[in-house]
């Protein structure tokens, strides 16, 4: 069962991030505070309607690529959770370029693969270097070396594209690269984050049927997501640093 | 053993580079054509002394971050090998911060994400690239399935700091993930090549005492070349899109 004072997602106005949010604030015991990030909350109309009947929820203005919204998002989040810190930050946002599905080395772009390596990588690292002091805040008041959702955790969310083990149909490297990319960034942060007690895991939540994705789809995000809240409520020290899909199941690099 | 009719070897004014250029060389059976890749041909000394005794060795201007020179150095080397095309590309030009060495979370920039991921990510692809018709070339002109780097082959220098599995001691972001996102480009590219029958491999050379390293480094660039060679040289399809280190043992992702 997934537990937490407070949670924040990217990504949130739509697809598997504004699914956790749904789920998020209709659990038996939902968080304190569900920060809602996206890039356009004036555009957002969903979330917009589910802050009005929930108090509890806060759409914040982030974007991955912009760094001065970074800096904005985190500082009002420190407002609102103040010395309690961060439970749980979602790094959900992320870019898949449709057009280069199909990309083959000659069709390969210096472009593509820098606009995914920004987005996917260096955005979802950024987040989590701002949010640090309010994550290592909330992980202070767990007890001992407990390690959970609970206290303080990074759940990454990649996908088994990123798996050099799994990939045996090559094509787009921008994801693929993007992605592996944010896979050793949570193993980075998985070992260097171990002292302060923070869990770090990656999520692969499966083939969805998102505005992302295509007809090809296997799941739905509802079908995806209530399962994957509840692997990463149950994820423990033993976890930390590694990638699991939706069901629990490991993924292998 | 090595052997091959024509290698190409970017960044080989020093370190590796230009070690595996001085024994290609010296090899009993040297290629015919060895072309020494750098971003300045006209300060590379060594190079220069070398092509003196050996006409067999060309040095030509390639920078991974300038396209316009990939795509000048693509055209020499097609003046140069004709129909025959290119049998092995070691792509082993790469970009190590030091400064980054020791980097936290908190020291993380943008800045230096991008440098590592433009160089050592983008960049090999790009040559490769530019140098795909050449090798697809080289490996028409093989028998039957058979792979090696007699054949056509694409070696990727790498390091074992890019091992998600191996990774225990964090810090290096930006060179981890350009690294491990050149270990997912090898392959994706060697599963799009193989029914071209070229070989895609990446190399670990050690921890070696170059101007990239420091005083902890364990061997010299002639006994970390010395192995990797005859390791490339031995890879065959069964080999395909695995890492390898220099004596040839297996590495993780």
């Amino acid at each position: 069962m997934f537990k937490a004072r407070s949670v924040l997602v990217t990504g949130s106005n739509r697809g598997i991030g504004l699914e956790f949010v749904k789920q998020l604030i209709q659990l038996p015991n939902p968080p304190e505070h569900v920060f809602a990030c996206c890039r356009s909350p004036e555009n957002a109309v969903e979330l917009k309607n589910l802050v009005s009947e929930n108090p509890s929820l806060k759409v914040i203005k982030l974007e991955l690529e912009d760094y001065t919204s970074i800096e904005e998002a985190g500082k009002q989040v420190e407002q609102v959770v103040g010395e309690n810190g961060l439970n749980v930050l979602i790094n959900n946002a992320g870019y898949f370029g449709v057009s280069e599905m199909n990309e083959k080395l000659e069709d390969v772009t210096p472009e593509s693969l820098t606009k995914h390596f920004n987005i996917n990588a260096i955005g979802p690292l950024m987040v989590t270097k701002r949010l640090l002091p309010l994550i290592r805040c909330a992980a202070q008041q767990g007890v001992g070396d407990e390690m959970s959702a609970s206290r303080a955790a990074i759940i990454n969310i990649t996908t088994k594209c990123a798996s050099i083990a799994d990939n045996g149909s090559a094509r787009m490297y921008g994801y693929r690269t993007s992605k592996i990319a944010l896979n050793m960034i949570n193993k980075n942060l998985a070992v260097e984050l171990k002292p302060d007690n923070i869990l770090c895991v990656l999520m692969h939540p499966g083939w969805m049927k998102t505005d992302m994705t295509g007809p090809n789809a296997l799941i739905t995000t509802e079908e995806s997501v209530r399962p994957m809240l509840d692997v990463i409520g149950s994820r423990r020290r033993e976890h930390n640093g590694l990638l699991f899909d939706y069901k629990g199941n490991l993924i292998p690099w």
